[in-house]
């Protein structure tokens, strides 16, 4: 098996020493000195971000009237419009913001996919190599780690977020930060807040969240990105509980600053102020923008309606002038922490070198492998044994080199993507197979006319490895689904090659679990891939084959249909449960209540036994640590990896506990045959729950732990709290 | 056409005097009386409502260790059991309460069905006639009306309540307590409350409501049954934002006393004690019983546990005396009001006569008929023609006198029930038509060996008739689906009657919109008939041969898929609507964002326009009424009867507002070609929505407003407000 090689070690460190949260007096001193100098127009400038092809074709930066643009542009153009703003009056540089959300070039798997390693630290090394390929390329500020909290599989941008889990959430929001932060972008925490919960998974919904509930789950991973340095707040462009996210004066100024603990510059998402108006709570431009800055956004997002209305509203009193100097402050301050004023320009030359080098694509191929999630593998098939002679590997993804990419594929090319036919062919080549390719149905799938073909290949062949899915378009902004279905006559490729009665191996491209329901028993190896991403091909065949174990486990539940949806493993305990035994229970009476897989599921090539459970800590305060130990033995005939998972309930509650929380988790790797007792640890003050109001409370009591592979852990223990704690919400360091 | 026979007029007045919202001095001074002279344990035995076998098999009513049974039995069993009462030391009568929903032996159709009337009369009317009916017999109250607000067509419990409007929701209510109150039964206004935002559909799972959500949609028709006189609230057995809804004090207390003016008595919902304890608030049945009476249940079903636990927690001063009187109180005031101490026994020999009369039947074949909703008319196939000489009639549901009576059938008899079979024969008899019969398969619909004789049956005739849909446990409590498909192999029967070539006319029996997108632009006519009760045949033939032409609209939207749920005609306007024609709009790119046919929708046989729209009063103070005036032209050849809707919309509001809201309503019956002004008027002060603190507002602007026949509606005006106003939750009168 081949493990991560450490890249950071192979770069010269950008890390820019002005992204630390501190503001120095000397950033005091020149903030204070600038805005003293600005006019009017400069001011409102620095509030203006705008598009990038306004950047270019217009003289914006050059007379200092934006402060910001966002946008793909090339270095040279990049290069070029810092030095407009170097050059302008004041010398203002000028923010270079992008949807760098999984890499630059070189694409990394997307957030939901790295989720699923639970791997935090392989997040950070992604973010933070993604951010050098950009920051060497001219930009210094990503619209990313979109931090929302979602269970609805329908949601298009579930993709770009960390899944069901509050723990994996917070964590992962953190662990991107800090990447992105180290490798020279400013991060804008998206989108403030609650726009995972849109309704029915309709992007742009309104988003209906109960205030404990909020706090719980939707603001815990902003207030973990403000303490590890995020420079940025993005405001979502959603309604939330009856009020635009970005004109909430509560939501921006009383939790953000005064709760979370914010200090730096909020940015509205893409014209939003236009967004107000036709939700209804704004009569024109001017309210809105009226509304938006008064409750906290500095910077407006290409609606050009700060530019237009802020005048008027100022001079009207509106807006006090004050409130402008202060959003003008804090867009000067990001810059200056940012190091923005001494830093020097981007060299185009570098810019190339830096981009997709060997070192780059070899952590996309790690990264990818350990995205995978092996779903099922019914005697063994994989990894493709020595005496597999002929594959044929088939499906429209299977040699699609963008739509590997997948959604936000910042300026990834696909004619640098490895796809699955080549790394495969290489790698059977290697071992002396022979790949026999046919693509079945393009991406859209709209005919059968290959069909034949594909069936001919199947037949030839030992193994079939079949490469289905979404597109990129199918996931991310804008891509909501009512269904879970492969689209076109995927499914119908897929009955064809089962009906050689050759075995078959599914290898899913795409955003979100897919209804895979009436196949789960049929198809002997399902293998989740999400959008692989460059080095996509490669890392599949590394896993097919065997060089990496697949290790990942769901972030997500994987619904056995749409019709679940939202279906999660935290759900609160009801009162009238399904083992009753009883008609009047909790149950769907067409379907199985429980997803197809759980939330935390994930197989390997070796397998792995539990037993032993010990609290160690069985009864502790709430100022102590709870450690649980287990045995995690491989009883299989290979090295493997397994992310064992602890689980904790809280039995009595005053308000209802969920049925059980991830609150630890571990990589253990393990020998064949080999025994090894481990031990999980999580902080006993972490397992509260926040009150309407945003109290958090750990009340004392008795818990149950389950250590386990999946969420559904049966090994079973407990422990006695034997103190608890009540921390208001403008108190440090609460969950 | 026939019209309803005013049926309350054949009836001797039964309406209890006692049934009044004051309690005269007479009434507190006989509850003084005997609280005074009650044991403790006759007074804990008031609160524990005992399940009628126990009643029958114990002797606990004889002991006055009950105050109310739950259960179907029958007359002499009721009898006997208030006589044992009446006999017992104190003479406490018993409260006889049953699940009479939507009938007692003559099943009218359910609460959703009616809903779809828009014809609040018919409400109340089937109300007081199934009251009548299970007076007579003996009961006292119902466990109804469920008023629960609800959005999600998966819920099974859809069917017992008014649908997705919230005005329809409110006065639905109001108009089943005003009948059922009339007809002799005390009510039950349930489930208090938020029960019906149960996740995904499913029944029993906790309900995440944002307060502003729970005092818009959820209270409004608490308030008004409340208003109706309804003596009785039954709580919720779910979870409100984190407080299971049974022992939230602020809910029952606060909420329900203060700013509702509730004053009667709260009893749980079926065995909510041990269901607190398995929602992790409460470590055992003490604590749950302490959690709930103290919140303010004053009447504990069946779990028993009010009996075992109050003794002690008396004791030990968990629970003071005084709140067990207070609840005593409220049991004794509520029998007193209803005048049981003074109520004759009831006449087993009067009962029997007065069920299944004729009147009866007559009453619940025009209720049927006026909730059935013709979904699609393709070149007005229906009503038949007098030429069709053959008509095919297939279907598990064609001849199923058990099914179409719905959930909730009470005491309800298949050998009472007029199928369609037997509905329609008679009348196509009377058309010298021929009916021939053929189920195709059971309900169920397993196998495909009865299809051959259907498809025969079919080839045969002129004109196709199918039945399809659900059985009566597939809707209704613990019956939640995850699909809306038409379950077995019933799309495979449908497939085959269309492959024949003759007009196939699809019948739907069920509790709630099923998948037939597919189908909806090939089959020539669909009519949903519901669970159309005692009377369902006869009423699907007078709507299929036009003796009634149907006039029914949509309670619900109807989903293209279950993908889409929960999808509402009201809901919030989005920044980004899908008319921007930008990939990043609201959308589902797999699916037509609309529902298969919108909320309000509904066919008949003629056709109507709608032109001339005219606000007359186009500034007016929040005191004022608005009416607005249009023209409706009958463009059809055929006299027929439209339900004329008017939807308004708050131009700019503090809380974003729904896209288009129903503020009034009117049936209207126009003969073929004529013409008519109608007038739609709603109350200014109803235009308003709640904070998050209950606070009612409603403010000064523009409104829009739009009438037609559904919530599609395009006739547009628009008024405006020229006062406001502002009320807190504990004031009188608002919505």
């Amino acid at each position: 098996m081949r493990f991560i090689i450490p890249l950071a070690a192979a770069f010269v460190t950008l890390s820019l020493s002005a992204l630390a949260q501190d503001a120095p007096p000397d950033i005091h001193a020149r903030v204070d000195d600038l805005v003293q100098r600005m006019t009017l127009d400069e001011k409102i400038g620095q509030l203006n971000l705008i598009g990038a092809d306004l950047a270019i074709n217009g003289d914006q930066v050059q007379r200092g009237a934006t402060g910001a643009l966002i946008g793909f542009l090339d270095t040279p153009t990049m290069a070029r419009l810092q030095k407009e703003a170097r050059d302008s009056r004041l010398g203002i540089p000028v923010l270079i913001g992008l949807d760098a959300v999984h890499g630059f070039r070189t694409l990394f798997p997307l957030p939901l996919a790295e989720a699923a390693s639970f791997d935090l630290d392989l997040a950070r090394r992604t973010s933070e190599l993604a951010a050098r390929e950009a920051s060497i390329a001219g930009a210094n500020w990503t619209y990313a780690p979109m931090v929302d909290f979602s269970r609805d599989v329908r949601w298009g941008r579930i993709i770009e977020g960390s899944g069901e889990d509050p723990l994996l959430v917070t964590q992962f929001a953190k662990a991107r930060v800090e990447g992105f932060r180290k490798g020279g972008l400013a991060v804008s925490l998206k989108h403030y807040a609650g726009y995972g919960a849109v309704e029915a998974g309709r992007d742009y919904e309104q988003t209906p969240i109960p205030p404990a509930e909020l706090w719980d789950l939707h603001l815990p991973p902003f207030r973990a990105g403000i303490e590890a340095g995020a420079e940025n707040v993005m405001s979502a462009l959603t309604v939330l509980n009856g009020i635009p996210a970005s004109s909430n004066r509560w939501l921006l100024d009383d939790v953000l600053r005064r709760d979370l603990g914010f200090d730096g510059m909020v940015v509205s998402d893409w014209a939003t102020v236009p967004g107000i108006v036709k939700q209804g709570t704004a009569a024109n431009d001017a309210d809105a923008v009226e509304q938006q800055i008064m409750a906290g956004v500095d910077m407006d997002m290409t609606s050009g309606a700060y530019a237009r209305e802020l005048p008027a509203l100022l001079q009207s009193g509106r807006v006090p002038m004050a409130r402008l100097d202060e959003a003008v402050r804090r867009v000067l301050t990001m810059k200056a922490r940012m190091g923005l004023f001494e830093k020097p320009p981007v060299d185009p030359a570098a810019a190339d070198k830096a981009a997709v080098t060997p070192e780059m694509r070899a952590a996309a191929r790690d990264a990818a492998a350990r995205t995978f999630i092996l779903l099922r593998n019914h005697g063994n098939l994989l990894p493709i044994r020595p005496e597999t002679k002929r594959i044929a590997l088939i499906g429209p993804f299977a040699d699609n080199p963008l739509d590997q990419l997948g959604p936000h594929e910042a300026r990834g090319r696909a004619d640098e993507a490895v796809t699955i036919r080549t790394g495969l062919t290489e790698r059977a080549n290697k071992a002396g197979a022979e790949i026999v390719y046919a693509q079945g149905c393009d991406a859209k799938c709209e005919t059968e006319n290959g069909f034949a073909a594909a069936i001919d290949a199947a037949k030839s062949a030992d193994l079939v490895v079949t490469v289905l899915g979404e597109k990129m378009e199918h996931s991310g902004e804008g891509a909501s689904r009512a269904t879970l279905d492969f689209l076109g006559r995927q499914y119908a490729l897929l009955d064809a090659l089962i009906a050689t009665g050759r075995p078959v191996v599914l290898v899913i491209n795409g955003g979100r679990p897919l209804d895979i329901t009436r196949y789960a028993d049929r198809i002997p190896a399902i293998l989740m891939t999400w959008f692989p991403g460059t080095e996509g091909g490669n890392a599949v065949a590394d896993v097919l084959f065997g060089d990496i174990a697949p290790s990942a486990k769901l972030p997500v539940s994987w619904p056995r249909s749409v019709g679940q949806v939202p279906i999660h493993y935290d759900r609160v305990a009801v009162g009238r449960p399904a083992s009753d035994g009883n008609r009047f229970a909790l149950r769907y009476l067409d379907q199985d209540l429980a997803p197809l897989y759980p939330f935390g599921y994930g197989l390997t090539y070796t397998g792995f036994a539990y037993s032993d459970l010990a609290v160690t800590t069985p009864s502790l305060p709430v100022t102590g640590t709870v450690e649980v130990r287990i045995r995690l033995t491989n009883t299989g005939q290979r090295e493997g990896t397994e992310i064992v998972q602890l689980y904790v309930r809280d039995e009595v509650a005053s308000r209802a506990p969920p049925m059980r929380r991830l609150k630890a988790y571990q990589r253990v790797t393990l020998k064949a045959g080999q025994a090894q007792d481990v031990t999980l640890r999580l902080t006993a003050s972490d397992l509260g729950f926040h009150l309407d109001d945003g109290t958090y409370v750990v009340e004392p009591g008795r818990f149950k732990v389950w250590v386990g592979t999946n969420s559904d852990a049966t090994l079973e223990g407990s422990f006695e709290l034997t103190s608890g704690l009540r921390r208001a919400t403008n108190e440090s360091g609460g969950p």
